[in-house]
């Protein structure tokens, strides 16, 4: 089976659920109040749909390089490519409850950090499960070892730590992890990725 | 006529179908009810998206497969592919009415139910009427014999007594019939599917 | 410049355009009306619904079979093309309109059907634009000769003069328009197009 | 690293946010309001779909022209060009902000001038940034001298200017702004890209 079509599917689930993002943002005439003052109020839901952007953008980068470094695709690929679209596809409504609920602080804010924690943990967990498939399954362009295979899977492995720690952070200081989350995005999209090296010849 | 555009629609429009489920999942700092006890609330929301996510992940894995059998479109085929878009585009209204209405049962749930099977139901015709237009017009990648074409399409005929059969259990349980067409179209998606051996060359 | 971009973006907007129909339809447990009354009443956003499906599909076909017919795309093309989409992308919104006013009858029902009209007709002119410039400026794959350009443009004139006549007939009966333009649309997807012989040698 | 998944992501996302703009496009008959009146009340939102659809599918077609000069793609204009969807995403968002308070002028319609002036600028920047990087980075089909980068970046540095100064002049009247920018990318549309010839031999 190709993947250009898996591809072409998972990029208009991802391009639908990153432009639904603005949804969320909303100013009204009919209130009274001060633009200036609406925009103000706003604010968490800027921060959300900033956060939010750039994790939906890092997973479509990521999903990127992991399907170019496939030659083929199986049936297994497919329904793990679903998980993975499950939770992106969720993304809006846990950023639009993160914006609502994080500004007065207690328990409703420490839900709505889980909540966004748990579909962003789901989204980095499937990403890892359609890893170690592929590399398992022999899809990628070259054999990978038994060596290179924990690195790859350790490395990305630490993606799968980072969500339920901003959770934690989360739990006391709902911004710092907002912010903290939207910052680290922002440095690994500019960044190198790992997964470069799994397309290109290794050099063991 | 060549099948890449069609593919790139039917993406575009069951990418979007699928996104568009997520607007049925609602909190609201507004309400003044603790953010728990509304996502508790919310559970046939959160039940019919899993459910229609994947009957929407299932009916593009078998669009995929089919269309990979298929060497060339013709006018019948753009044609019966527009009215099995025509109900994959109405699943987000059925999905939201089920949610709302499951839970308070009697009448209003079975409609609901009804509702829900016909969109299926129409689904599913599509689907077996482009497999049949396919086989008969020539339009695969291989001549299907008399035998083969009946065994084909009783298997996919299997699937238009599916949703029936479901409906039919949604009358007295329509949280079973949820449930249990969310179970199978995972083992559906994860299993093997009859269509890879109508691209396949066949033993006979 | 290759014809490959434009028609992945045409797809996406026409993709995205058809799918947002659905947000028309609507049911609410809240109102506490029946289920079975709730879509009784709503059967004029129901036809409006399959009218905007079939208007949109035919268009989608017609853009099809159009872009096949192009070796390359001018900047024109691009600019005539964003014409056709921007009407295109106003149906949604002259579909909810219909739908909501045709109930009432009077003068609100035929202001609606003359908008509704005005976006087809203007998504209709923009098409035959773009068929009389890539015929114009040599952007097809065969040259066309004066008595088969007219031939062609008649044809697709043909198109320019079924909406204001639908149009006309919606002022004094509003439903006959839409079911009328419903079968026209289903009708002419099953059948024959001119465009197919547009791609093909003409036989002069 | 192929263009093709970058064009397919970007072509996906600028379709969802301008075929989102219909959203900002309402009328209802419960209001009981005449539906000419409500179409005649509602010129702010026409406009603003109008000036809004010619913006985003300006930078659809300098995306797609920027692309095509473009031999490979690397990391950092992955980045860089999420930077620019991240500003064509709230483009709805700034389009019905300004829709909804340029009638009542004063302090508000300036706001909402400033916001839609911002948004338009950070896509243009976004699109200087990347374009500066594909030339510095050799990412072209060509190599550009000193003098033609300097002229590029000039010309495009143009565009720059253009959204602050119709900002300043959309601070006295902001109707004006709507109606000049409106024309101007239309006029833009069908006229000579400067992008043209980064893809063709200079003469130099």
């Amino acid at each position: 089976m190709g993947r250009g079509r898996v591809e072409a599917f998972s990029d208009g689930v991802m391009a639908v659920a990153i432009t639904l993002l603005v949804l969320d943002l909303h100013t009204s005439a009919a209130t009274g109040e001060p633009l200036l003052d609406q925009l103000a109020h706003e604010w968490p839901a800027f921060l959300a749909y900033l956060l939010s952007f750039f994790v939906i953008g890092t997973i479509w980068v990521n999903h990127h390089l992991l399907f170019d470094a496939m030659v083929r695709v199986d049936r297994l690929t497919l329904a793990l490519n679903l998980l993975l679209l499950l939770f992106v596809c969720t993304i809006p409504f846990s950023t639009s409850t993160l914006a609502d609920f994080v500004v007065e602080g207690g328990t409703n804010a420490q839900v709505a950090v889980v909540l966004y924690g748990a579909v962003a943990e789901g989204m980095a967990v499937s990403f890892v499960l359609i890893l170690r498939h592929i590399i398992d399954a022999g899809l990628v362009s070259r054999p990978i070892g038994r060596d290179e295979r924990r690195r790859q899977l350790v490395r990305f492995g630490a993606g799968l730590v980072l969500y339920p720690l901003a959770t934690v952070v989360g739990l006391f200081a709902p911004v710092v992890m907002m912010v903290g989350l939207t910052v680290l995005s922002i440095y690994y999209l500019v960044g190198r990725s790992a997964l470069t090296e799994l397309a290109a010849p290794s050099p063991e």
